[in-house]
Order: structure tokens, then sequence, then C-alpha cells
């Protein structure tokens, strides 16, 4: 068991420069290659991206990179959190192939000026209040797959937005790729993980439940009959907004493809919020009558 | 001869699927593939292209498709040229392996909405009068090199903008493609190659020699000692307007790589105009000081 950990360790190789990622990526050709971007900070959601490329493919590459282009300008992007010796530990124990870690120049050196934009499915949600993001999250996506060059990329329904993002960019813009939906992963209490729980003080931490139990509290509405969106809507409202200083950014009732309002439950349907808790963003997102 | 020729024309291929083009390109692989995308009505610039690509590479495919995003409202995509049975020849002579062929659904299904976008030097020039242009062709571009993957393609410098969007997006894209210029070619007369040059009226055509001599013009003055800009620009005009019913959409004296006006012609130049006559719009362009 030792020697095997050892054996793992000493095999994860680590890239910083498109050139070293191009040439281990050619050196895998002719086995299934899966990729896990990420912004590290690693917790058990991302790991558990990592665990179903293991578990899929030959061969798995993790990104970690935090991408400026998609953070706006009163957002976070300088205190995003960080730990990369904790991430790389988390990474070697469970196998993993390939670290990439490329720098900012590299991903974006002077004259950059090529980027891409989904329409429509941008247009809501996360991105009203966040206009540049999706913009930033398709660019360095298709970047990183280009780097990469993965059979099989893995991405958390936590994001569920962003997922939507990626599967019509890889459809559009005709990639041979599988695009994989890693299930949500919560805290034992239903927070729903994410690295930015690290910035919660103790008391916004526990206010953050209520994000998770609004959730439930529609699902149950749903389950006991109610359709009527604007309703849900309110009873999710009332419920966070009954923590102090809580300030809604969106509690979107939608088609889960097309990410359209609905005004009344019928079908499968996406439930999803983001809440702002002090300088902290959260999002969360369950589907109904799957 | 006979012999060789005839085998030639039985092995070009045709795909219009995306599916069929991915299988014929993955049976390429450990080859080098040549690819020139074009909107077919195949002259000798075009066929400078094709030639350039098989004597660079393995296997050569040409891709046949009039891309309804890249032209304007107002725009000739109806009247746009197209003679398929020539083309066909005309590749089938040369020994081009493979030509594809899609249909507009196949490109653009119902629901696209991913586009590329190459900021700053698409602002100026054709870009002006054009707006969406660019963003056309950098996405029909992408989508093309993404279905047939090629590691050598070919564009001419006629359309200069072209070409500096498409190096762009292939270095900002992390493109493993190597972009090769192929210089303009003439007619006998100095006119530039162009497909559109059919709708040109016999009297039209003649007018629209202006283009070319002004260049040529602009070149002597240059080689005497001109160098404002303005000067030259303003004598090219005259040139030009001194035939009737000529409208001039841009003449510009700019960096041949940002495309930036100058107003001293220093160093290596581009001197690039588009004039329309009737309903044709014709661009031309030369180095100067190369």
């Amino acid at each position: 068991m030792m020697v095997a950990e050892l054996k793992q360790q000493v095999l994860m190789q680590k890239a910083s420069s498109t050139r070293t990622m191009k040439r281990i990526s050619n050196s895998f050709h002719g086995t299934s290659v899966g990729f896990v971007p990420t912004m590290g900070y690693l917790h058990e959601g991302h790991m558990s991206l990592v665990k179903q490329s293991l578990s899929t493919c030959d061969h798995t590459v993790v990104s970690i990179f935090v991408n400026p282009i998609q953070f706006g300008a009163n957002e976070d992007l300088d205190v995003y959190p960080h730990d990369l010796e904790g991430d790389i530990e988390k990474l070697e124990s469970a196998g993993v192939d390939v670290l990439f870690q490329p720098h900012r120049e590299t991903i974006y050196p002077k004259g950059f000026k090529t980027y891409v934009q989904v329409d429509e499915i941008t247009d809501q949600l996360c991105g009203t209040s966040r206009p540049g993001l999706f913009k930033g999250v398709a660019t360095v996506v298709l970047k990183l797959f280009n780097i990469v060059r993965p059979q099989h990329v893995f991405f958390g329904e936590k994001d569920w937005q962003q997922l939507a993002v990626i599967e019509t960019m890889v459809r559009d813009l005709n990639l041979d790729i599988s695009v994989h939906r890693v299930p949500l992963v919560r805290e034992p209490d239903g927070l729903a993980m994410s690295s930015r729980n690290l910035n919660l003080s103790a008391e916004d931490r526990q206010k953050a439940l209520s994000l998770s139990r609004s959730l439930e509290d529609a699902k149950e509405k749903i389950r006991q009959g109610t359709t009527a969106a604007s309703q849900l809507k309110q009873s999710m409202k009332d419920r966070i907004t009954a923590e102090s200083g809580m300030q809604i950014d969106y509690i979107s009732i939608c088609d889960p493809i097309s990410l359209q309002e609905i005004e009344e439950v019928k079908g499968r349907t996406l439930i999803a919020l983001a809440v702002k808790i002090g300088s902290s963003r959260l999002i969360d997102n369950c589907i109904v009558k799957d």
C-alpha cells in the first residue's frame, strides 16, 4: 500500500507551459484522456469530478488556473482562496496523471484578443449580475481543451449554467469531446461545496444554510402541489431574507436546457439561486420533477 | 499520364456531413493534412492555395461553403456566384484528396449560438463597413478546423485582414495549426482575382482596374519619396473617382500587423482599399517598403 501510494506520487507530472502540457498530451495519444479544469482550492466536489475521470479514462489531467477574465472589476479575484500544496497532495493521492498549472501570462500573453461568446443561455441567472463571466469561462475552457486535448471532460452540476455553456460550445464548435455532468456535492449539513465557503465567517456559514434549505422547502411545496413559480420564489425569498444581511442576486425557476424562466412547474425544472452574504456570493440549485 | 489523371479523379472523396468528414480526417492520422477553406467559384487565386497545400502536405482538403453569418443583411449572399461542377473538375484535376461541402444546416443547426470574436484588428478596414464579417469568418473557420483537423491551412493575402484574424485566432486559442500566407493573384491586366469579379459588367470590369492602378501609383510615389499617408490616400482617391460610379469604402495605409492607421510611411506598410462599383464591392492591397 505504501509502495503503491509512493509510486502514484512519483508519477504525477506537472506542467506550467503550454509546450510541456502539449508534449505530455501527445505522449497520451491512443489512450483516453480525461480533463478536469478547476480554479484550485480543491474540495470534495472537485474530487468527485477527478474520481469520475480516473474511473472513466486511461489518463486524467487536472488544471488549476484562476481565470482573471471571468472575474468582474469588483469581484473576488484577489481574495480567491488557494492552497497549492494541499491541492497537489490531494491530486497525487487520488492518482491524477498530470497537473497543468499555467501562469496568467501563459494563457493570456500580451496582445491576446480572441474570445468565445455563447449567446442566449448566458443572459440569465449568473450572466445578469456577472456579465463577462461566461465569455471568460468559454474562452479559457476552449483554450484549455485545445492545450490538453481530452476526449472526456468533467464539470459539476453545481455550476449548472456553466455546464450548459460548455455543452453548447462543444456542440457548436464541433469539438470531439464528451462532457460529463457530475452531481453537486454537499457538506453534511446541506451547504453546497464551494471554494468560496472558506471566506465565510462562522455566523455567515450558518446563514448560508438558508440557500439549500430554501431549495428543500421549494421541493417539498412542489411535492405538495404548488406549481406557481412566483409563489415558490416568494417563499424561498422569505426563507432566505429571514436571516439578516442576505442579499438575493436571483432566484430562478426555469427550463434546465434553455434556462428560460417558467411560470408553472410542470415537467423537469431547474431551481437555481445566487445570494450575497457579506462579500461572498454563493450559488446553489436543484432539479425538480426529474 | 491519362491513367494518372484518371486515378486522381477517382480518388477525390466528397463529404457533406461532419461525420463523414471527421471519419476521413481520422483515416489521415499520422500524415500531414493541409486545408483550404473557400466559398467556391474557384479561380487561380484559390488554386494557388490548393497547389501550395498539395506541395506541402500528404493530404489536401478543400471546403466549399458560402458562410451565411459573415454576410450582412444587404450584402450579396443570395447572388454569390457558384459553379460546383466546374469547381469539382478543377479540384480533381489538381489532385485534391477531399472536398468538404457541408449544407448550411450542418454548420449552423437549429439552436446554434456560439461565436468567436477577435477584438481590435476587426474594427478597421472591412470590419467598419461589414461589422459582423470577421465574427462570422472566425466562427466558421474554427468550426471547419475542428471538423477537418489540419496541421496546415492556406489563406490568400488578398484578404489581408482575414489572414490577420485567422493568425490571431490560431495563436490565441492555442490551435496546433500552421497558417500559410499565399500571395494575391492578379489577372493579366492587374485586377485582383475574386469570385465577385464575375458580377461586374464589362464597363465596371474596366473601371475596376483603377484599384490596382491606384496601388501602383501609390507605390511609385513612395519610391519617389512621398511619405505622408494623407497625400497618398488623396491621390488614390482622385485616381479611383476619376471613373464614374465608384464609391470608396475605405483607403487605408496602416501597420500590416496591428492594422492601425499610420501617418507617415516609414517601414513595412500595408495599403488596402475597398471600393463599391455598382452592386459589387471589391478589395485590393499591397505591401510597400517590404
